[in-house]
């Protein structure tokens, strides 16, 4: 079948997706994850023939490869999933008018949601149990390095599904390639929402492609602000875990921003990180401070290049300013509005910091490494967005829902 | 001033407008308020020049328009907004974790908001007063038709502005040219939101175009299906109230759909139309139960064409169906989600006619007209979206607002 026909049946299977009772979605999720347990050898055979093609010095190997660790978090993450409470048919407020109408806004799927995504093939589960506990059809169209695990995994999602006599349609494995993509970008009035989840190109391409709505889930480059009034304990444990605990990840900490009346504890600050071989990328002041304090050949000068960068790496970049609208300006100049953050005792600093700020995520003294669906208690995430429109920082279940306004009376007409 | 620089210094301007108490920006629309009624004449005058350029028999002559009564509409509705509850800084949510950080998730401006819109004059003043109380910065692209009197509106907000201190930058006009709407429709990371407002070529013509964010307010394709146990005098009532009321609005009623067991009301149902002379286009069966119980010349066969259409005119199809779920069908393929109503006494059809129709607003026993910001006690309207992202249906200032989420803590880490 071609990609606008798979995109078209797919469409069609909403009505009876939605038809299905909280308990039954359950009971699939529940089923489906331990059918994957129990595929654990095919799946891993699957992936084997996906990572014989790519070089093991591929960054993007470790994201591809399973183990059966990792199959078995996705099997608790579906369980998991399945027990949330269900996020459709919420009243979301409810007025009588004047006239003894009723508005009732009630909370319901969006219909189709095509994720875009690289080679990660736990996405594929993941996204399968968001979009089915919220009553949505998804389109999975997944990088052609995974085509294979991306495969198995569908196929034993597609066999539970026929168990329990539910159209297959409702997830829909999309062809790895290009013009899949095209289709999926194009398909107006059919495809409620697209998410793209990947690199920079792969969000910039469907932003710039796009005609259905799109959920950007982009970079993180993310500030935290050292305050004239901070504690140095506090900020050197943030700062610590905020760059180190796992650089690749989006909320990781890319520049430091200090105040330079505390540029005398900037070399504790900065301890732990020499400790794990930071790169520093320091500017004029921070660098002489550094001089000597800091191990060699890890302390650089900083130039235009290392602010408003996502490293992704072992690197931090740090920018001394003379008081916190100077803070307030570099982060509102640099940052991608992710997460940013602001160490300090003093409340009205944090206070003109969080009011200031435009990001998804503004923290007061807590690692930005919180930026994530799990750690806000969602339960699960979809993916953190960086836009403004409809859903901002981590998605979950609610994120995955619109509303309808429901309104009742017994004759009402408007003259 | 390039398009270009207008857009970068409106951005600039957010800063500013976003310190504004809710009691000065209130102060701001008064005055504005009172200096439109003031400067009645020298709109008018504008006004006139646009006028002098365009025929009468255009259809948006109307809409062009300006009378001194629709002037003091204006300000009045201007006054309105500034006594609104502020949408800005509600708690939406907080949540305390269990290693002791909060997560107040609260509402603030999307920031930059750019409207794109034809020649109706009004939205300039009404796009003002709905973004500054929203915190919003505006970027007006009016049309060429209003160019004068979209300026003249404009000098007068800003001589207001410039009194109370205010940068005049956050209400831009843009050029009234295509360069300004290409402009706008690609200014990625400056610009957090577009709306379109106006006909399907402006609407489509921005979907395909914008790399940022956009809301569409489309077109409204409304059905009212006549159930088995639909009550005839509600009936009547509703559907002469949804065509008649004024047929150039979107939520105007454009197809009956009527079950076969009650055709032998529908010439009841239709009495009103006839005496207003609403042209018919009837299916096969609807026709023949018409013949000789509507005017002549105003009853045609329906073809496929009179299906799926906005009318925007004193004109309505006819569907006949053998039960609820061929109507449901009906509805899914040509709505376009914007409001459709079931009239029936019977609580399971009208459950699940709530349930099945996708659409923004769905009503049951009361007429479509309703579909409006301030008939549904939002207090104003900047648009009616029949996209699924962010807003559905009426939208005024509470969807013109985003969130972020405010963490707060004493130094939590996460490993």
């Amino acid at each position: 079948m071609t990609t606008t026909g798979l995109i078209h049946q797919a469409a069609k299977a909403t009505t009876k997706l939605q038809s299905l009772t909280d308990d039954t979605i359950g009971m699939v999720l529940c089923d489906t994850a331990e059918a994957l347990r129990k595929a654990t050898e095919e799946i891993l055979a699957a992936n084997r023939l996906d990572l014989e093609r790519m070089e093991c010095s591929n960054p993007k190997y470790d994201r591809l490869q399973l183990t059966p660790k990792r199959i078995e978090d996705i099997a608790s993450d579906m369980q998991h999933v399945a027990t949330l409470p269900s996020p459709l048919g919420r009243t979301l407020s409810l007025t009588t008018r004047p006239n003894g109408m009723t508005i009732r806004k009630v909370s319901v799927p969006f219909g189709v949601i095509g994720i875009i995504y690289e080679a990660r093939p736990n996405v594929t589960a993941d996204v399968f149990s968001l979009c089915m506990k919220s009553g949505n059809v998804c389109l999975l169209k997944g990088g052609s390095d995974a085509a294979h695990t991306n495969r198995q995994i569908v196929e034993v999602i597609h066999s539970v599904l026929r168990t329990h006599g539910v159209d297959t349609a409702i997830c829909t494995l999309l062809p790895s390639d290009r013009e899949a993509t095209a289709c999926l970008l194009n398909a107006v009035g059919v495809v409620d929402l697209i998410i793209p989840r990947g690199s920079s190109a792969l969000i910039n391409y469907v932003r710039d492609n796009a005609r259905v709505p799109v959920i950007e889930t982009g970079a993180g480059i993310c500030h935290t602000y050292f305050d004239k009034a901070a504690d140095t304990a506090k900020g050197t444990a943030i700062i610590d875990n905020a760059k180190t605990r796992r650089v690749s990840v989006c909320n990781a900490l890319d520049c430091l921003v200090i105040h330079r009346d505390r540029l005398a504890d900037l070399a504790a600050l900065c301890a732990p990180l020499g400790a794990k071989q930071v790169t520093l990328y320091a500017d004029a002041e921070a660098h002489q401070t550094l001089q000597g304090c800091y191990p060699d050949g890890l302390l650089m000068q900083a130039t235009e290049e290392h602010f408003g960068i996502e490293f992704l790496d072992y690197k931090m970049s740090i920018r001394t300013v003379s008081d916190i609208d100077e803070a307030l300006a570099h982060i509102a100049r640099y940052s991608s509005r992710h997460s940013e953050c602001i160490i300090s005792e003093d409340s009205e600093a944090i206070a003109l910091f969080q009011r200031a700020v435009d990001a998804a995520c503004v923290y007061a003294n807590v690692s930005t490494a919180f930026t994530d669906g799990a750690q806000f208690g969602f339960g699960a995430e979809i993916g953190i967005s960086t836009q403004k429109l409809h859903a901002r920082g981590p998605m979950a279940l609610d994120e995955l829902t619109t509303y309808k306004y429901v309104i009742e009376g017994d004759g009402q007409v408007r003259w």
